[in-house]
């Protein structure tokens, strides 16, 4: 971890000493709270009784240089926090150990402090004026301005503290539970004088707290570059950092609490992460994969997955985004079904590593007076409030009773798995919510949630899904999937790589760069597509699909291996491609045909579904984009 | 079951023979059903095929005379239904082969029928002109309205037919569960055209029905009076509508089904009667007698009373009528107060006949699949539907997920018990409607609902309850039940004889003339206490209460037991009061003494709570209407 300083700022402020001190396992002494207030308050007292505040030169010191960098409108930390003890009378908020100490010494010794929480720094870090345009997290945003003019301490990915010593950014604020910490002291003092600071400034460390390592390095006029060592857990500890940020944003909506379940993963707890499911279908689509794909990333890192079938649940279905009320199922149509998810997500996460849990193993134990006793747990109004049951009283559908209970069965689940994460799509965040007060009120610290993003399927408006017929399937050939894929509008590329791919953080951020820079977007859409067929149906298959499709359409060639039929002149269209399977049903023909994708190859569209052909006709029927079918007439 | 007619009524219709003609146990033959609507289709054919409807003189007759009696407004019925087949021309509703047959027979002949359900005919019958105003009933109306100024046909308790055969009332009219039928058929003919017009009836209904008796007697200026001879069996279906329907209305706020309810009662049908509760106090009142009373008429009448003990749902407690959400009760809890129930109920119902069941029994082995499965029987609508969850709603207050399921669990217990009838406070009605569906569902009868009216209490504007403290306890002394019952408002005398009383129709016929009449309410009360206190703590003591309350009150003597109490002066009056335990507590005492309610006997008010007595006083207090202390302060 380096830290470089620019020498173009020594023009400017010539006497600056960039004082750096960097701890391990920064932890507060217990017992020391009432020493470190007394402090506190001693330091109030003080400043309070100042006479005037304008002649505490050395803050006016750093204000004055403020201005000579044109950074008038940036306010020394020290400065606001002074004009609220003494101007305004307040006490400063206490916010955990390591800020009070600092801010302690800060307003004891009137300099500047900053600190870091080093497990969230990226790469190497630079005190320079921008660079053009750059990134900054404000204190307490979720999203990243710009940010440009100024001089800023930044690491390698984002600015750490804008104009100076003036703003710390969110990324490396302190948290509760930080522990690795880098201080950084900017002091105008001379040399000797510099060092009695950092002298004075670790000692008071040491009286509150303990640590298993520290180190000093100071950045001067002199010296324009420094370097620390991180213990290996540290390192490890960023890596993590670094991992998760990108895993927690990628295709995600939305993280519930995101802090909690951020420290979590950075300590390296593993974590038991729930996935659940009522099966509904056969045929899963990558509208689910989307989940598996999450949650395969997990398991690579160690991570158990709590696979839940719906054994109980499923027999008589969530209305998560139903507007009628499901019908019950029986007990082995669930479990049947259960067995194909198995199956084919098995194509995606470790299945001897997978823990499939049902929970017909406590639901069907249970007594009317134990649900009873759960459902006493909540009340109608916040069922209620949820967005699929409000939209069905809109429109005068009814809710089944057993309906109602549904999302605090999904809830009770986590409390019998002890489920420290769940990752589900965004419509079912109102049901894994109620996961968090039932562990609470059984003692288990309450859940976090991971909110995937909906996929929007192959026509790019709509949420993929079986009824709409927008879905790509786990059992499609390798032809069709990588077909459909070639056939998504241009926007969803980012979309589909986000939810879908297994890239790494640099080879997204490369396909980002491709896209935005123009690049033919069937050229970004082929590589990803050979990449995701691959990860279903292996690299050979993809790379066949992939000459395949460039045959049929690039070089507007007939595959090889075409179908044919003889048939009289009686048969219709209609009967011709429901015979060989090129349509599922009649109604879906007949739409094919209306829309104009019926055609003889190379030559005129179909316009009736009772077309009919002479006998002594030999020609290809195409069928939408990818199916083809020799017909000879006899 | 005697038939006369004024004599008066040959001045204007001297040639006039009023026929009637009775069966017993009168049934539609199978499969005549055919012939039966052919002769109706037939006989609307050949009526639409008539040229002028004003030729038809047999009717114009009829009409001719209604104006004679200055009915000019009424309209033989035989004339209403030609007006509906020809001019407007629909066909008859079709309502029951009795309805349908007499109805081609009077279209046929063209000659006035009426028909009237003997089991619910009272006493004898009179065709006459009214005396004054008198009582008729609508056809499908709930209500009796007053008529006078008309000619009737009335049985000893209200007109069956009025305006001589224009229109028939409700009360005798066929119903689908009818067969006791006695037909009046008015004919203008002479003698022998008359028996013509009786042997060609009597002969088409033998076509038709088979029945066990049949009789024929005709009234005429020669014959003023007849009689007809019922069977044991046809007397007590006449005595059981009587009574029930005497039953059905005294205290009763509603009958769901009313009609078919009525119908297995007058068949003599034993019934299976539940009456749950959830037993949540020890201390019963008479609020709850009212349907104690009801229930023990029905028990008395050989009726199976279905005692449930909520000891399932009582843990956790319906919300009827409360605005907060209930706590659960333990196991143990509710079985005391269950077994304190069965003990007070006993006072008023016949133990040994009681079939007290407890719906734990089927609860406490329910698994939650069952309940999940009952509770997709129904909607969250539905159940919102209920006035206290509205009422809970508006008010923001919160409906535990479990309580929104209670009235489908008081509806499946009827399911368990298959109960024929509930009886049960209005209240309830919501929840006891749950059953009805749910029985039909599992291939029973649904039950009927007796909703009781709930009892005001003694204030006169509140319903009864303990917590208003404006109620009569069960366990209180027949002295206190006697002195409560006498201090009710006059309004409330009939409706706690309604509710509360065991007088039979007449007694209390007789209770209500005497109040209309003008008598002292005070004497009808004390006749009503002494009734009510006798039913609870026998008629001796009965006797005793009313002797004392003479006493005390009537003769403003003071009773001969008064307790006594001998204190210093520091004593307050409030603090001798709690000594003797005149007052169940302190602020009991203050109001009491706020509102004039303590003073020295025949002497001045206390009007502070702080009074003390000076040494040597030696005086009555008395506190509240009815309660002495001798208080000597040495």
């Amino acid at each position: 971890m380096r830290i470089s300083i620019q020498a173009e700022i020594f023009e400017k402020l010539p006497k600056l000493h960039s004082n750096f001190i960097y701890f391990e396992n920064l932890k507060f002494k217990e017992g020391k709270e009432h020493e470190l207030y007394d402090g506190l308050n001693e330091v109030f007292s003080r400043l309070r009784g100042h006479g005037g505040l304008e002649t505490i030169t050395d803050i006016t010191d750093y204000e004055n240089l403020l201005e000579e960098l044109g950074l008038k409108h940036a306010q020394v930390s020290t400065r606001s926090m002074i004009n609220l003890i003494v101007a305004k009378k307040k006490d400063l908020i206490l916010h955990h150990p390591i800020i009070d100490a600092y801010n302690y010494f800060s307003l004891h010794s009137l300099t500047p402090i900053g600190a870091y929480d080093v497990d969230r720094i990226s790469g190497n870090m630079e005190i320079r004026f921008t660079s053009g345009v750059e990134k900054f997290k404000k204190l307490n945003k979720d999203t990243h301005e710009e940010v440009s003019d100024s001089l800023v301490f930044s690491d390698s990915n984002e600015v750490m503290c804008l104009d100076w010593v003036s703003k710390q950014s969110d990324t490396q604020k302190i948290r509760p539970r930080s522990q690795n910490i880098l201080f950084r002291i900017e002091s105008l003092k001379d040399e000797i004088e510099n060092q009695k600071l950092i002298d004075e400034f670790t000692a008071y460390i040491e009286e509150y707290f303990e640590f298993t390592s520290m180190d000093t390095q100071v950045l001067s006029a002199e010296n324009l570059e420094v370097e620390f060592k991180q213990s290996t857990e540290v390192l490890d500890r960023m890596e993590r950092y670094q991992f998760y940020t990108d895993l927690l944003e990628r295709g995600v909506s939305d993280v519930i609490v995101k802090e909690d379940l951020m420290s979590d993963l950075v300590d390296g707890k593993m974590l038991k992460i729930k996935h659940g499911v009522d099966p509904t279908t056969r045929d899963l689509h990558l509208g689910y994969a989307v989940n598996y794909e999450k949650l395969r990333a997990f398991q690579q890192r160690g991570h158990t997955i709590q696979f839940l079938i719906g054994s109980f649940t499923g027999r008589f279905g969530d209305p998560s985004d139903k507007l009628e009320s499901r019908n019950m199922r029986d007990k082995k149509t669930v479990m049947d079904l259960a067995q194909a998810y198995i199956d084919q997500i098995s194509i995606v996460l470790d299945r001897d590593k997978l823990e499939v849990i049902y929970n017909g193993d406590w639901y069907d134990k249970m007594s009317a007076e134990d649900l009873l006793r759960l459902m006493s747990k909540s009340t109608v109004a916040r069922m209620l409030e949820r967005d699929m049951f409000q939209k069905r009283i809109e429109q005068g559908a009814s809710i089944g009773l057993h309906e109602l209970v549904y999302p605090l069965l999904q809830g009770y689940d986590s409390v019998e798995m002890e489920s420290d994460l769940t990752v589900i799509g965004t419509d079912q965040t109102f049901n894994e919510l109620q996961a968090r007060p039932l562990q609470e009120n059984a003692g288990q610290k309450p859940q976090n949630i991971i909110a995937m993003n909906l996929l929007i399927g192959t026509d790019g408006t709509q949420k993929m899904s079986q009824s709409l017929g927008n879905y790509i399937a786990f059992s499609d050939t390798a032809n069709d999937k990588y077909g459909k894929l070639m056939s998504i509008p241009d926007h969803l590329i980012l979309t589909y790589a986000e939810s879908l791919s297994r890239y790494s953080k640099v080879e997204l951020e490369n396909l980002r760069q491709r896209f935005a820079s123009g690049t033919n977007p069937r050229d970004l859409k082929a590589d990803l597509a050979l990449h995701i067929v691959a990860n279903f149906d292996g690299e050979e298959n993809a790379k066949l699909a992939a000459e395949h499709f460039k045959t049929v359409f690039k070089d507007k060639k007939l595959p090889d291996d075409i179908d044919s039929i003889v048939v009289d002149e009686s048969k219709t269209v209609l009967e011709i491609m429901m015979l060989k399977n090129l349509i599922s049903s009649n109604s879906e023909g007949r739409r094919l045909i209306q829309q104009g994708g019926v055609s003889i190859f190379e030559g005129q569209k179909i316009n009736s579904h009772e077309h009919t052909f002479k006998t002594g006709f030999s020609g290809v029927l195409k069928v939408g984009k990818r199916k083809f079918l020799k017909i000879v007439v006899e």
